[in-house]
């Protein structure tokens, strides 16, 4: 049976790569990529950094293809998502059964980490399901940018005891959950923070844990237009911005 | 100045390490730990291999002191949190003056990643607000069990785009917080699943990352049973346990 490795390889930072990680690339034979037409050459380059620096002890191919397309603004989000699911496991499908030696041992990179708004598991569980091709999945954690976030500020994510939400732009659109006093926020490609209490705490970071991190903390309301500024900026600087907040309500002592 | 690294280690498994945890180490000179009496030998154990595994490029110093009680069931959680804090920052400030040079790298090693339910990074905000020693701290993360519990499951944490709730026992003993499909729950030493919805389904690992490692999933009515029963078993097989589950709403489609 042929064995494919979901691997989580951090969030830019070549050295986020854990030990597990390193010892599974180095049992590969092929390393399968799809590329986002937009997505960012450093990221592409990235990926191929961290292959050629830890996968040293085998020979190895690297087979990419190109992502499907997706519209990133959907009217229908769901069967968007959906169609883009079905097409990348369709792609996916084809790569393994033609590049995969049938007791051959292949991997998938992923930025951060798989369990984290990453579609790779899911779109696995699509082929299992389709039934055409036998694969053993095997999962490796990596280091994901909310984790990059709080180290960078040094700070914890939670309050004593106390619950963390962690959810996506589109769901703090129309504000923050009742009775989360910590949300962190990811995939947010248009932050906007004029519908929150200023008086939140904002912790900001962008391109986290790489030599470009950039980090902004503060009060909400005295902080925000520099970090959209800062992010416009940066983003116009490098065609491209990965960022992440979290938010922490006043303490009510 | 002192440096202080914290690092976060993973759940258990030494190959959880990352590569900038391993560089960072082979930079210490003191590696600080404060052991819980009621500390599982295990793990005390895994922290000196991780030790001697990877910080091989230099000679280096492990300083212990015993960790000062704490009421793990107190009548006021807030208060024995606090002056439990209080009294582990005193003693961490003691160790680092006495043992670690003006111009020494020091480093404390986290279980799981320093930004999720720890206390360390609280403690040296203590030391520093109180002045009397000056120190640049330096965060490193690691894999925590949330992240090794869904590796093992092979499951996203998320359901497509929603958000996901981390809490604790203490949080999730009235019921899970309305609106949330996806809840991760840590730091139940005493899990009862009697006054949740049978219909969800749970995740549950024990020993997340290590050879020891347990995993139980399905609908939460039909195998809350086997989960208490496995749970009792381990606990009274090894002397301890450290275990994390998510439940998950179902579906609404």
């Amino acid at each position: 049976m042929r064995t494919l490795l979901v691997i989580g390889i951090g969030t830019g930072n070549p050295e986020h790569v854990t030990i597990q990680a390193v010892r599974a690339l180095n049992t590969v034979d092929v390393v399968f990529a799809l590329d986002k037409g937009r997505e960012k050459a450093d990221l592409v380059e990235l990926r191929r950094e961290i292959c050629a620096r830890y996968l040293t002890e085998r020979p190895y191919r690297f087979v990419e293809a190109q992502d499907p397309e997706r519209d990133r603004n959907p009217a229908d989000y769901g069967a968007t998502v959906e169609a883009w699911h079905a097409a990348r496991a369709a792609l996916y499908e084809t790569m393994i059964e033609g590049e995969l030696g049938e007791a051959g041992t292949g991997a998938i990179l992923v930025w951060g980490d798989p369990s984290l708004y990453d579609s790779t598991l899911r779109i696995l569980e699509r082929i299992l399901a389709r039934g055409r091709l036998a694969l053993a999945v095997r999962v490796i954690p990596g280091i994901t940018s909310v984790q990059a976030l709080a180290a960078g500020h040094r700070i914890p994510l939670n309050r004593i005891g106390g619950p963390i939400h962690i959810t996506t732009g589109r769901q703090v659109a129309e504000g923050l959950p009742a009775g989360t006093d910590t949300t962190v926020v990811m995939l947010d490609g248009h932050p906007r923070f004029d519908h929150l209490d200023p008086d939140l705490t904002i912790y900001w970071g962008a391109y986290l844990g790489t030599a470009d991190e950039i980090l902004v903390a503060g009060r909400l309301g005295t902080v925000a237009a520099e970090i959209l500024d800062v992010r416009a900026a940066a983003r116009a600087r490098h065609g491209w911005i990965m960022d992440t907040y979290l938010l922490r309500a006043p303490d009510p002592a």
